[in-house]
């Protein structure tokens, strides 16, 4: 008996596959700085909390497929305030927005049909394709050109009769690049001049910085039809356990198509949609000191990190991530080393190798995802770790296999 | 643009298509039966409701991929009553038995591959298996034999090089059938032979009457690598919108590989997880009072139905389920006329039409999935809605077409 090829040949993800040596640090008794994965410490709404405390049926019962009436309706409230108007019948609640992005690539794509998708990318992406057979077509954007949209010239070379979408995630996980309105108009014309669609991941869509201004893909109008949107409440309302997302469309015929997928599986978790519909009643300073601390985080550690020698960063603009490029070899058995081989004063950091981020071979060895979501205490004390690791790693490389790295 | 092929192929899941007829009765002012799906409307263990308000985190957090280690361990206790020594580490815990489902077929098939089961089936397993781009070869089990195992030479007989499973629920859903030792022994045999897995659904374990015993595939320890089984707390704990499940192998395997898929989608729900961490705290007399309940129901139901003239029922022996063959042309098109043309005292009556349990054409047309979880006030007008109802549309297709049906 063997597992099926499919499945030996699909990747653990790099956020977590690491988590055995970060638990065997910290049975060592060493503190483990997590900035693998975007779980902010941010306390969820107390509306969200009271509403669960509130849940009072006499049984925990099946809902909607797609999902409950109240928490569609309040979603299209919440849509205004980002100049969006959406009904309930065009919203369809899932699992996290991972579900949402399974029930996105089975609706729209036979196998080996082609997404085509900005590079480096959120990671699990690649393995939903994957469960969909569908091929992942990257277009690289590059951390010296701060990762903007690459060129739409680009994207249109890489369209073929298999091309079904193309697949945003703004603000970017992980390259925290905020797509400007001009950026966001330029593929949907090209999406309406090859008829495919254009799918907008916007779960970080509260966390944009420097004042810059958010621009949703549901406020183009004229393009409704080939528009799908991807949502989740995990990190706006720091519930990331809740597991509570949401596929957006005016286009009836994509949540009809998903609707058969969402019957099989019944319903999304019950007491977790009221969380999430209480959480959507959180008051507007709520978010915004949430906005705020992100943005002292990002300052922090953003520069602590530019300020090591040889580390390249590109300021993210928005979402709570970005890509560091170390003076290393390789920046997953960097991190190996920081959890198995290193610590400082007690401390070490993890983080997630950028690699995988990528589908075009060799990028990314170098780079890494940090995610700032802890307090700045511990982003300090992250950046000492790091500056000391990387010295640490990069002696240890010289003396074992004379690699000089990039002594800078 | 278009939706995908496969997602225009994949049915609308019987047991929930139906819907808008009955929310259109029930704006008529008709109270719509709800006999078409496993929702109990027994309270859920007051433990449950009581973690729920007791749930005190800062903020939802990301759990592990693979379930709280409370829960599992929580788990292997409550399998020492089933005489199955399972281990934490054995247990992956997912979101509702439909995904365990889901992730055990991607994790053992490729695409093409095969996995035999007997039908009637669970519906949804048809969705499961179209999305991992499994086949399901059917081995007909026959409500005049009382659904039981058919014999092992029809098993045999379907095996090809293709065949990585045979897939079991115990006790059925939808015939009510419990496996006996002998015939999960003989399956686990032919299993061996052609070195192939054994996947069994136990989510309605706990429902045996009549004194039956129920025998656990995870009591079968010699084979204990080749057996896989899904579990659910929806129904024992009346948790069904919990979507809180578990895949249970002795296989590291197996659960290592699925591990890849657990890990893409982060996490299963956290506050339901302490709802299940808490269900399984429940008095033993919490769930024998369920038992009974259902067993009180089936008793009512079934000889309530056994005697409405030309219905035949073959009585069940576990879970809430039974089909019933009625005497008319086309289930489907009865259910439409029920929720659409029919009521009785201001009632009428949903149930799931049997055609999409059934993967060989044409059977199960003129059968129906009766679910016995509403009290017996409920189940009584239920009746009585059947039996009037039949008598309405075999008047009705008779005026209309010369349709005699079977008068008995």
């Amino acid at each position: 008996m063997q597992m099926s090829k499919r499945i030996s040949s699909f990747q653990a993800s790099p956020i977590r596959r690491l988590v055995p040596y970060a638990r065997a640090a910290e049975k060592k008794g060493i503190h483990v700085i997590h900035l693998n994965i975007g779980q902010p410490d941010i306390r969820t709404p107390e509306e969200a909390i009271k509403a669960v405390h509130g849940y009072n049926e006499p049984y925990i019962a099946y809902g909607l497929s797609e999902g409950e009436p109240e928490l569609r309706e309040g979603l299209c409230e919440y849509y205004k305030k980002y100049n969006a108007t959406v009904a309930p019948d065009e919203i369809m609640i899932t699992t996290g927005g991972s579900e949402a992005l399974q029930f996105v690539f089975m609706t729209l794509c036979d196998p080996y049909d082609e997404v085509i998708i900005p590079e480096p990318f959120y990671t699990n992406v690649s393995t939903f394709a994957a469960t969909a057979m569908v091929n992942l077509v990257p277009v690289t954007s590059r951390i010296d050109d701060a990762f903007v949209l690459p060129s739409i010239e680009e994207f249109e070379a890489r369209i073929s009769k298999k091309t079904m979408a193309i697949l945003l995630c703004s603000p970017n996980n992980p390259t925290g690049h905020v797509y400007t309105r001009q950026e966001l108009s330029d593929l949907l014309q090209l999406c309406k001049k090859y008829d495919i669609f254009l799918i907008v991941d916007e779960v970080y869509r509260e966390f944009c910085y420097d004042g810059a201004k958010f621009t949703s893909v549901l406020t183009f109008e004229e393009y409704a039809d080939r528009i799908i949107c991807i949502d989740s409440f995990s990190k706006r309302f720091s519930m990331c356990g809740a597991r509570i997302g949401a596929i957006v469309s005016h286009n009836k015929e994509v949540l009809a198509s998903a609707m058969k997928l969402a019957q099989a599986r019944l319903c999304p978790p019950a007491i977790e949609q009221v969380a999430a519909v209480a959480a959507l009643k959180a008051p507007e300073e709520y978010i915004e000191a949430v906005r705020e601390e992100y943005e002292r985080r990002r300052n922090m550690l953003v520069s602590g990190i530019q300020e090591i020698p040889g580390c390249k960063v590109s300021r993210p603009k928005g979402a709570f991530y970005f890509v560091v490029d170390f003076p290393i070899d390789d920046a997953e058995k960097f991190s190996v080393f920081m959890l198995r081989d290193f610590s400082w004063e007690g401390n070490t950091v993890m983080f997630a190798p950028a690699e995988d981020f990528y589908v075009t071979k060799h990028l990314g060895k170098t780079q890494a995802r940090i995610a700032y979501v802890l307090n700045e205490d511990e982003l300090r004390k992250a950046v000492k770790c790091l500056e000391e690791g990387l010295k640490a790693y990069r002696r240890k490389c010289c003396n074992q296999q004379g690699f000089s790295g990039y002594n800078q």
